[in-house]
């Protein structure tokens, strides 16, 4: 946030251009969110603070822009999580930017810590299989499945990364190749098809995802493609996991059937860059996220250490401490 | 072919353009293979027994016509199949014009056995999900995998069809749709990680897919992608069909790991409608085909009726019939 603006890379044009987008008030804020200007539910979860934090400042209703804000996208917990940060200092009397800085600073710690209990899952030449974003831009810095990666590669270990594209909105060819290009990571832009076949090639050592929202069972909703990767893991023996934030949990769900799938527009299957790929007449189905349940992911690795599926519980009560810092 | 040329739609350009591709000699056959101009193994062979036919008519060596063409496309058996074919048509002094009429001929009436074959898989309403395109522009006609759809589409049965894009090429979006809206049958468009979302959420009832090679036995190459399909339809209960016709299997290899993959350039999958999506210093790893082992396959869909990868080695009796046609 500055001079009263709420500023993002705009994600929507990388890796070609690096735009800024500057949102005026809560609605551009919610129109960069539901446009995926900015997107990753850690980063998610820190626009929509800011965004709060603007509209207080500018004399709107908490309660209002919360729901404006809540409803921009329906199937990352980070956004909930940070509204109710936000809606939780602003009760207590706390100053709204000093309140958003500090759950972005926080954010960013927790990301950092992701990496560190991560780095001990990585060795030599490890050769890892990412799908989507989850590094620095889906969150507000470092990442959460690169966080790891990025901890190798300081430590000397030369990580190679598999790197899905991810359709329809390619997250994997556009900003993961981008990061990890920026940082010198070494790393293969794949087909999101082909990563089965380089599992069963042996050219896999691990997969590592971020996520949008973990049920207290330890299902997982990210990005569509992810379910795949994790049952393709399983069927080859590979460890499979899932890197996120206490805030991306959503302890008060039992199962994904509960939670909502967001169904973005049909043009982003039927067009590519712009250009119409399928015929006039075909419809499209298009759910932005998937469910992996529960028992295929191996851990997951969270900022205070990795945790299996049935041990999300304990998350519970960092969780409170995060909300009330 | 007509006039001295071999005529093809020009894949490339469909569902946009409606073009037609006019080869006057066996090297531009090859370039239309290598290039993808004509796709899809069935139609492949039919290309070459019709570039061999235009080579012969202008006197060429006709060993050196099939040395040429073999080079073009390394995966699909059948092109292999129809150059033996037409080298044996050639050998036994058939007219080389006639012999490769007679081996599309013969082609399209293997595509529609199969079709009636894979009939009775499917019930009123069935939902299938389908990779790449096994349909009409594969074939010389009517398709392989879409061919029993066809089938259940004339008898009212209304199929739904969800069609894979497959990247990096989108034959399903460009091809698969165009031909399925062409002929009214109901389906959507999903990209390609989201075909395990759809199986967990019990929306497919079974799976169906072409093949460009098929081991002795049973393990099957096909478009890159296809192999995910075959594991998540095993874990999620589906059934997973192959449809392919005789030409297709390869008797003299007994394992997947026989299968030559061809690796297609890395801007297939960094540039998108010639937009270049990835950052310039990114590679990118582009295997066309992957390979599904003979244990994920429910059955193959064949001219001669639906086996089991343990009963593939039936099919070389019907084979040499074919070759000897």
């Amino acid at each position: 946030m500055e001079a009263g603006l709420v500023k993002f890379i705009d994600q929507r044009f990388l890796p070609l251009e690096l735009k800024v987008y500057e949102a005026r008030d809560f609605k551009e804020v919610g129109y960069a969110i539901g446009e995926m200007v900015v997107r990753g539910s850690p980063a998610i979860g820190a626009a929509a603070a800011f965004g709060m934090a603007q509209a207080l400042e500018q004399g709107r209703d908490p309660k209002e822009v919360a729901s404006h804000l809540r409803a921009t996208r329906p199937t990352g917990h980070d956004l909930f999580f940070a509204l109710e940060y936000m809606l939780e200092a602003h009760r207590r009397g706390r100053d709204p930017a000093e309140a958003a800085e500090a759950y972005a600073r926080d954010s960013v710690e927790r990301c950092r810590a992701i990496g560190q209990r991560g780095l001990p899952l990585l060795r030599q030449g490890s050769r890892v299989l990412t799908h989507c974003n989850a590094g620095a831009l889906a969150t507000v810095d470092y990442g959460t499945a690169l966080a790891p990666i990025r901890r190798a590669h300081e430590e000397g270990l030369a990580p190679f990364v598999y790197v899905d594209e991810t359709r329809p909105r390619l997250q994997g060819s556009r900003l993961t190749a981008w990061e990890l290009e920026q940082e010198g990571i070494a790393h293969a832009v794949i087909a999101d098809g082909a990563a089965g076949l380089l599992m069963l090639q042996g050219l896999v050592d691990l997969i590592m995802v971020g996520a949008d929202r973990i049920t207290a069972s330890g299902d997982v909703a990210n990005k569509v493609g992810t379910y795949e990767k994790a049952v393709l893991a399983k069927e080859n023996g590979l460890p499979f996991y899932v890197a996120a934030p206490v805030s991306t949990f959503d302890f008060d769900l039992r199962g994904w059937r509960d939670i909502p799938i967001e169904e973005r527009a049909a043009e982003e299957i039927t067009e590519v860059a712009g250009v119409r790929v399928a015929p006039r007449g075909s419809p499209a189905r298009n759910p932005a996220f998937d469910i992996t349940p529960a028992k295929y992911v191996t851990g997951f690795i969270t900022e205070v250490g990795i945790l299996k599926p049935a041990e999300v519980g304990r998350l519970k009560a960092e969780a409170a401490r995060f909300e009330g810092a």
